[in-house]
């Protein structure tokens, strides 16, 4: 098993409004406390440009976005996030620890919009061929509850702007990335208390590192 | 024929320095004279995000830009300007020329860079699948000469500080690519005086239209 398909590399998935940010302070915790250098970022973005690049997928503008503008776009700051932090991180022996990728375009702009997730999976070979995460958490929530909490943070992007149909079908895309992947692609209920939904993912991370 | 890949849709191709926007021009005037509208727009860019895109791509910035990235943001503001502005006008029966399309990726991304031709080609099919130029004037002047005309004009952008070795790359791209569809293709001669390239421009445009 390579540097960059090991566990070393963990991605959080879900909604917004999911608890991605306190999932990933318990991820980091659980490294740091057996001494690991760990490197927490996040996606769109993780680099200047890439952040440049996140501004511009999420404002809100007259200009309708194109499905595949928008897909192009997402890979784009990926490519980028993944050449210039994440491989350097995994090659200098760090954990990576990331809120949002790969898995977010398949659920949000595959499941969500409708695009062919062999165009997606083609896509993620040119933007970051065998760099992939070795476990991956979906912190689920409804979705009704996901919105509320996340109405509740600031003012609404273009993404958010979304109807609760798209939502139902993002929600639906990580439960059938749960149902292709069951080993690497782990369900987190996080409606639970914290204390549960922290020790769900101590569990997870213990598993994945063979125990 | 469909209207997408009809002579209708007629791209312009070179290296900066040589001369496209007056080819242009000899190109808009053959089709007016003829009784057409003509849409003329230009790559990367042709709509508010696609030229937000252009700005992202053309700055000047300490953060290296990927290969991987800059190659698959130049087709997210391609997909945007082929959904929003291309297709919209050939379908309203309008003529499109535009100032460099994906034949500038294949010579600056993959003869420039070295990127995988076949990469590109799948990420046009994702970008702008059925919608390619029927024809495309080259306009073809030594690496010297179009760069000494570039430099005239206005600060260099990222691209324009690359070295000689890049663009005499990216000049071979366009002559592989005048030898591998050379019906499409067209090398026009911009060292010359010019009402001699408005002559040919004219006999490419009679050709690609069936005399």
């Amino acid at each position: 098993m390579t540097a960059a398909t090991s566990p070393r590399f963990v991605t959080l998935e879900g909604l917004e409004g999911a608890g991605k940010s306190t999932a990933m302070a318990f991820v980091r915790d659980w490294f740091e406390a057996r001494g690991e250098t760990v490197l927490c970022t996040r996606e769109p973005g993780g680099t200047p440009l890439a952040e440049e690049l996140r501004a511009v997928l999420k404002a809100v503008r007259e200009e309708p976005v194109a499905a595949s503008t928008e897909l192009l776009l997402m890979f784009a700051a990926r490519a980028q996030h993944v050449e210039r932090v994440i491989r350097p991180a995994l090659a200098a022996g760090k954990v990576v620890v990331c809120d949002r990728f790969t898995d977010s375009t398949r659920a949000y702009q595959g499941a969500g919009r409708g695009l062919s997730m062999a165009t997606i999976d083609q896509l993620a070979e040119v933007a970051h061929a065998g760099c992939d995460p070795g476990l991956t958490l979906w912190l689920d929530v409804p979705v009704a509850l996901g919105l509320e909490r996340a109405a509740s943070r600031e003012a609404a992007d273009r993404f958010e702007q979304e109807t609760l149909d798209f939502f139902e079908r993002v929600r639906d895309g990580f439960e059938a990335l749960s149902e292709r992947e069951p080993a690497r692609f782990r369900r987190v209920d996080a409606t639970r208390a914290l204390d549960e939904v922290r020790a769900q993912i101590e569990t997870e991370l213990e598993a994945a590192h063979g125990g």
